[in-house]
C-alpha cells in the first residue's frame, strides 16, 4: 500500500483537534437537527482521534458586526472573541446551519461576517491566520437549499484561508415543499447522509493530518502591509 | 526558516502539470478577457515550474449531457472525452468563466454537467478520480457576480473530488452596471487581481504538491460498489 | 366578491398566450422530466383559456453569444431569433428546467445569456421589451437545488422587464444525494408540485390579465438612449 | 397615450404607503451607506406622492426565529410584531441590505426568517397576507455579491406573496476587492445607481397602483387549510 494509513501515523503524529459550530436559531435547550448532524460527524472524529467540541453560537452574544470585538453591545460584552480563539485553537472547523428559505441561516451568516475581523491579522509566518487549518459543513433543511448553504460557506472559508478537502459537506434535505425536519424523517439514517458524513469527517482529518506535517509554505501567498 | 521553500525541492520532486479550461462564449480568435486572466495565473505557473496548456472549450463539441461520452451529436463525434483526459492527466485544474447575469457562463455550466459522468468512475484506491488533483477559478464580468461564480464552481469541484486550496479564486469585476471588460477597464493591472492571480497560482502549486507527495488515504472516502 | 373572477372577463377581454420553454439537456424524443412538469402547468393554461406553446429548447440550434441574432454558427444558421419571437409574441413566460450540480442547467442559463440581445430594444413607448409581460419557472431535479435555479431565473427575468407575480414557481426534488427523478419517483403527485404548478399557472394569467388592461406607464422606468 | 399616467389618478385614487427596511448590521446612529441608498428610492416616492417610512432594524430587539412572536428573549419582548405590522399596513415593501462575504447581511436574513411566520396566515380571502402588495431591494456592497442579494431576497419574497414588478433592484457595487463604500466612492451619482433607484421607486409604485385597483382574484391560489 502507497498511502499511509490515517490511523497509523497517529503515535508519532501531533493530535488533532476540531471545533464544530451548531448555527441553529433555537437556543439551549431546545432540539436541533443541526446538532444532530454535527454529532454524527463528531462520532467519526471519536474513532479518529480527534479531539472535539461543538459550540451552540446562539447561546452566546454574537452581537452583529465586522470586527473580532464589538465590545459592549445593549450593554453586554461581546462573546465573539471567546469563539473565535477556539476556531483559532483548533486544526479543523465544522459549520453547521440549519436552511432557512433556502440559504444558510441568520446566525451561520453572523459568524461568517465576525470572521472578516480575521482579515486583519497574519500568521507568524505573514499569511492568512486561517492557513493550514481545514473546514467542513453540515446542514440540515427540511428541503432544498443545500448546495447554496454549503457553496457559499465552503467558498467564504477557502477566502479566509481554510483549505477545504474533496467531500467535505454533508448534509440532508427532505423532498420539495414542507415536511418533517432531519430528525423526525430518519435522516439520521438516510444513507446519502451517513456517508457524507463519514466522508466529511475522515477527509477533513486527512487533510489536516497532511497539512500539520506539510504546512503551504509562506511564498506567493503573504499579505503585503 | 521552518516551511519548505515550493521552489527549492523541484529537482527532486516530481514535476507538476496544470490544465486550464477557458469557458468564454466566444469561438477563436475572437479576444478572450478570460483568457487574458488565465494568462496571469499560467504566467506564475511557468515561474513555478509547472507546465500548463490553455484550453477553449467553446472551440471544441461538447454537446449537453452528464456522461462522459455522448457519442455522436448532431453528427459529430462528442470531443469531450479528450478534454476530459486533460483534466485527469493533470494535477491542477483551474476552470476560467466569464460572468454572464450574475452567474457563471453556459459554458462553464457545461463542463460541471459533463464531469458528472466521472461519479461512475473510480482512481485505484477506489476514492473519486479527481482525488489528489487541486482545483481553482479565474472569473471575469464587467460587473458583480464573482462570488457567486467563484463559489458555485469551487464547491462543484470539491464535490468531485478536488481539493480547494485556501485563496484559489481569482477574479475581476467593474463597478455596478454595464462597463467595459477586463482587458479594455485595464484589469490586468488591478492590484486585487493582480494579487489573486498570484495567490492562486501559488497555493494551487503548494497545495497540489503536498498532496502528490502525500496523497489522502483511500480510508473512509472510497465509493460503494 | 370583491374581487374580480378571473374567467368571467374572458369574453370580452383579449387573449392570452404563453409559451413555456424547455430546457432539458436531453434532445427528442427522449422522456424530459422538465416536459412533465411543465405540462402539469400548460394544463392549467388549458382551463384557463390560454393558448400556449411549449419549446424543446435543445433541439435548435442555440449558439453561445449575447445577441439577438448570432448568424451562422458551426455552419448552420441561428435558430435564436424565432425562438425570441415566440417570446415577444406571447403574454406569459415560464422557464422549465432541470438542476444540474445545485443551479439551473445549462440550456437555461444559453436562453438567459442570449435573452441579453434585448436590452438594445424597447418597446413603442421606450421601455425593455419585456415590460407588460409575466414569467415564472418550473423546475425538476432528483435531489436540491429547486431554489437557486427559481430564484437566479426570475431575478434574472424580472430585471429583463418580466413582471413576477407571486408563487410563480413550481418545483419538484427528492431527498438529499442520487435518487430517481420527477416522473420516476411520482413527484406529479407529490403534493407540494400539484399545488404550486396550479399557483404558478393561475397567477401568470391573474397578473398577465391584469397587466393587459392595465400596463405600466411608461414613466420613469424608460430607456435613455 | 395610451398609458395612464402614474401622476394623473392620484387625486381619485387610494393613497399609497411604503416601507423600507434598512438592514445595515450597524446601529444608530452610524452611518450607513445601505440607507442611503435607500433614500435615493424614498425621494422618488415623494415626488409620487407615496407616504413611506424607513426602519433601522438593528436598532430593534429581533431575536432568531421562524415565528411572528417570539415573546420575551434573553429577558427583552420580541419586537418583531410592531416590524411586521408596518410592513402589513404598506402597499410598497423595500428590503434595503449590505453585503457581506457575497451574500445579503446577516439582519436581511434575519427578516425574511422572520417573515416565515406568514405562512400561517391568509388575508380576507384565503391568499397569503403578502398578495397585492409589491416588494424591491437596495443592496450596497463595497464589491460583488448584488445579484446574489438581489435575486435571493426578491425570490422569497415572491414566495411569501409580494409582486415583484420589473427592475425594482437598485444597486452599487464597486470593482473586485477591498475599497470605498457607496457614500464615500461617490456612488450617490454613479449613474446606474441613480438610474435604478428611479426604476425601483417608479415600478414599485405603478404595479403597487394597478393592484390596488385591481387585486389578483383568490382563485387557483388560495390556502388549504
Amino acid at each position: 500500500m502507497l498511502y499511509p494509513m490515517s490511523k497509523r501515523p497517529v503515535e508519532n503524529s501531533p493530535k488533532l483537534s476540531a471545533v464544530l459550530f451548531n448555527c441553529t436559531l433555537k437556543a439551549s435547550p431546545e432540539t436541533s437537527n443541526t446538532e444532530a448532524l454535527l454529532k454524527m460527524v463528531a462520532k467519526h472524529f471519536d474513532g479518529l482521534d480527534v479531539t472535539h467540541e461543538t459550540v451552540r453560537v446562539v447561546d452566546y452574544h454574537v452581537p452583529p458586526g465586522v470586527t473580532s470585538d464589538e465590545g459592549k453591545v445593549n450593554g453586554k460584552q461581546d462573546e465573539w472573541p471567546k469563539l473565535l480563539d477556539k476556531i483559532k485553537a483548533a486544526d479543523i472547523f465544522v459549520l453547521g446551519t440549519p436552511i432557512w428559505f433556502g440559504v444558510r441561516g441568520s446566525i451561520a451568516q453572523r459568524v461568517i461576517e465576525r470572521l472578516d475581523g480575521v482579515y486583519m491579522e497574519t500568521n507568524d509566518v505573514g499569511q492568512f491566520p486561517m492557513y493550514n487549518k481545514v473546514a467542513g459543513v453540515a446542514v440540515t433543511g427540511n428541503e432544498d437549499g443545500a448546495h447554496d448553504a454549503c457553496g457559499t460557506t465552503l467558498y467564504n472559508l477557502g477566502h479566509l484561508g481554510f483549505t477545504v478537502p474533496p467531500n467535505v459537506d454533508t448534509y440532508w434535505v427532505g423532498p420539495a415543499g414542507p415536511g418533517d425536519s432531519f430528525i423526525k424523517a430518519g435522516g439520521e439514517q438516510h444513507p446519502y447522509t451517513v456517508r457524507t458524513a463519514k466522508w466529511t469527517a475522515h477527509n477533513l482529518v486527512h487533510v489536516a493530518r497532511i497539512l500539520k506535517a506539510n504546512p503551504v509554505p509562506p511564498e506567493g501567498n503573504t499579505v503585503e502591509k
